[in-house]
C-alpha cells in the first residue's frame, strides 16, 4: 500500500515532466486512487488545454466516484479557458482531495478548497509542499511580486574570469555544462543579453538539445537600437524582442526587421525595473540573464535578481586585467557586497554548478 | 569479527590524529591483533620518538608472538634515530603483516618488506592504500619531487574577488571558514605570504585554534628586505624566515631582527623554484601560500603548485576594478588557462571550500 507521500510523489513527477512547456500556466500533475489502486493520471500539457485534474478524472471514468485525488496545486475555482476543477471534483463524487500547495494566484487562492469543503469533501493540504513550491517557483514569484523570476547565469574559471584580456572565452566550461545551459533555456520563458554580447559572440540563444526543447524569447538590451547586421538573434528560429530607450529611432529599425518586437521604454536609458514590469505584463515569468559582465553588474546593483547559476570550470586563468564575471565598478567596502546563500552545488562533467539565492528572499 | 579493512581503518584513524605533528616524518599508525582481539595500538608521536610499530608491539608484550600487525606505512629497514621496525617485527614473532602502502623513501622502499618476507612472515600490501597515500601526501610529494607540496589558499566572493577597489577585505568568509584555515595552518610545515600582505594586513600567521595546534614556519617574500616596523610576523610566537634576492642588505636587517632567519637567494629577484629547493633541504614538506594575488599569480605562472584551497563566500561584490583572487596579467587565450580538477567540494558554515588539484599530477 502506497503512502500519501508516494502518491503525491507520482503526481509531482508528472508535473515536473512539463517544466518549461506550460507557461504562463504552472506545471501541475494529478492522480486518482481508490483502495490503493491507481485509476487515473493527468498532467497539464500546455496553456489553453485541460487541467491535470480533468485528464486524471476522465481516465478514472465512473470509478472516480468515491476515489481520492492527489493534485500538486490547489484545484482552480474560476471560469478561465476551462471550467473550474473544484466543481468537477464535487460533481464526480471524489471522496478525499490531497493538495501539495495552495495557489498563490489571487483569483484562485483558497477558493478551490472552499468549494470542495463546502461539498463535504475531506481536504488535506501540504503534502510534499516544498517540492511543489520549487517546481513552480517562477509562476509563484510572478504572482507574488509582479515581476519575473530573474536568474543570473555565468560560466567562469575558478578565479572568477569569463574571458582573457583580449576577450577570448572559448571555451571555459565543458560540453556537459553547456548542455545544462540549454536545459535551463528550455525551462525559462525568456533569455536576456546585452548588445555587446551579440556583437562580440553572435550567439543564437536557442535551445539546442538533441532530444528537442522549447526556445525562450530572446531579449536584447540595445538602448539606441544600434544593432544592424546578419546576427543570429535576427533569425526566425525564436521570437526576439529588442529593448531600447525613448530616443531610439524605432521606425527604421522596425522597417529593417519587421519580425522583431521593439520594447521602447519611456526613459532615456534602459531602467531594468521598468523593463521587468513590461515583461511581467507580457507573461514572462522567468528571465535567464546570460550577461555579459556589465549586464550582470546592472542587475546586481539594482538588486533585481533572485538566483545565480554559476558554472565553474576547474582552471585558473590569472590576471587582474582578464574579464571578471561581474564588471563595472566595485563598491568601496566589502560589507557592501550582496549577501546570498548557496542552495545547491553539484558536479556537471568536470565542472561545478553552484545555485545561490538572494539572502533576503529566503 | 573485524575485517582487515576495519583493523586498517583503526590504524589509519590513529595516524590521522597526528597530522601536522610528526614532520619531517610521516604520520603512521599500527595495531596488533590476534584471533580478533586487539592487543596493542601505537602511533608515531613526533620526529625522534619511537615508531608506531614499537608502541603497538610493546603494548602487546609477550602476546605479540603469533599475532598480526596492521601498519599504515611499510615498516622501516634502516637504522635512523630508532632501530629498524622490520627487524623488531621478525624478532617478536609476528605472524602476518598488513601494510596500507609502501614507503616512497629510497632508503626504505621495499626493504622493510624484504626483511619481513625473508623471515617467512606473510605480508599483504595495499589495504586502504589510497587513504594512506592521501594521509601522507606532503611527505610522499617531497620524496618524489624534492620540493614541498604547495597549496594555494584564497578566500573570495562568488565573483572571484578578494577585496574591493580600495583594498577592503574584512571579512569575506565566515568564522567557520577562517577556523578551517587555522586547521590547515596546523597541518602545514610552512605558510607563505608576500611583503605587501604583511604591510597591508599585518597578519600574525599563527595557528589559533581553541583546542591548541602547531604554528607553521612563517615565510615572507621580501626581495629587498624592506620590511621594517612592529609587524606581527616579527614576534617570537613562531619561527619567521624572510626570503630576499642577492642585492638585499642582509646585515642591518639581521642586526635589527636577530631572531629572524634570512634566506638570501643567488638571484636578483626571488626565483620560486630555487626557493622551493631551499625549503626542501630545510625539510619543509608542505607550503601553504596565503597570497596575495600577485604571489598566487607567480606560483601559477611557474606551475609551482599542487593544490588550490578556495573558500567561496555566498556574496557578490561586483566590479572589474575590485581585486581579483589572482592578480598580474592575463594570458591572451582562454586555452592557456591552467587545467585543474576538482578533488572535493564541501560546505563550511555558509561558505564552500573547493579543493582542486593540478590535472597533470593526477
Amino acid at each position: 500500500m502506497r503512502t500519501k507521500e508516494e502518491w503525491m510523489d507520482l503526481a509531482l513527477n508528472l508535473a515536473e515532466a512539463t517544466i518549461g512547456q506550460t507557461s504562463p500556466n504552472p506545471s501541475v500533475g494529478a492522480v486518482v486512487v481508490k483502495d490503493g489502486i491507481l485509476l487515473g493520471v493527468g498532467t497539464h500539457i500546455q496553456a489553453g488545454g485541460p487541467h491535470a485534474e480533468v485528464h486524471a478524472i476522465a481516465q478514472a471514468g465512473e470509478s472516480a466516484k468515491g476515489a481520492d485525488i492527489y493534485v500538486t496545486l490547489e484545484p482552480c475555482a474560476h471560469y478561465g479557458k476551462t471550467p473550474p476543477c473544484a466543481e468537477l471534483i464535487v460533481e464526480k463524487g471524489i471522496k478525499r482531495v490531497f493538495i501539495a500547495c495552495l495557489d498563490p494566484n489571487p483569483k484562485v487562492a483558497g477558493k478551490g478548497v472552499a468549494i470542495i469543503e463546502a461539498a463535504g469533501i475531506e481536504v488535506e493540504i501540504g503534502i510534499l509542499e516544498e517540492r511543489a513550491l520549487r517546481l513552480n517557483q517562477h509562476f509563484f514569484h510572478l504572482m507574488a511580486t509582479r515581476r519575473p523570476f530573474v536568474t543570473l547565469k555565468a560560466a567562469m574559471t575558478l578565479d572568477g574570469k569569463t574571458a582573457t584580456v583580449t576577450g577570448d572565452s572559448k571555451w571555459i566550461t565543458s560540453s556537459e555544462a553547456r548542455m545544462d545551459v540549454h536545459k535551463e533555456r528550455h525551462r525559462h520563458d525568456a533569455i536576456l543579453v546585452g548588445r555587446i554580447t551579440v556583437e562580440k559572440d553572435n550567439p543564437s540563444l536557442t535551445t539546442r538539445l538533441s532530444q528537442g526543447g522549447k526556445n525562450p524569447v530572446r531579449i536584447i538590451l540595445d538602448t539606441h537600437l544600434s544593432l544592424h547586421g546578419a546576427f543570429e538573434i535576427f533569425n526566425e528560429e525564436a521570437p526576439t524582442w529588442v529593448v531600447c530607450g525613448r530616443n531610439a529611432a524605432r521606425e527604421p529599425f522596425e522597417k529593417a526587421y519587421p519580425h522583431i518586437k521593439v520594447i521602447q521604454l519611456t526613459t532615456e536609458k534602459i531602467v531594468l525595473n521598468d523593463l521587468l514590469q513590461v515583461l511581467a505584463e507580457e507573461n514572462i515569468q522567468s528571465l535567464y540573464v546570460e550577461g555579459g559582465g556589465t549586464i550582470h553588474q546592472s542587475f546586481l546593483q539594482e538588486k533585481l535578481f533572485d538566483e545565480c547559476h554559476w558554472y565553474i570550470a576547474p582552471k585558473l586563468l590569472g590576471g587582474q586585467d582578464a574579464r571578471s564575471v561581474i564588471g563595472g565598478e566595485s563598491p568601496l567596502l566589502m560589507k557592501e557586497a550582496e549577501e546570498l546563500e548557496f542552495n545547491s552545488v553539484k558536479q556537471i562533467g568536470p565542472d561545478i554548478k553552484i545555485i545561490a539565492g538572494r539572502k533576503d528572499e529566503s
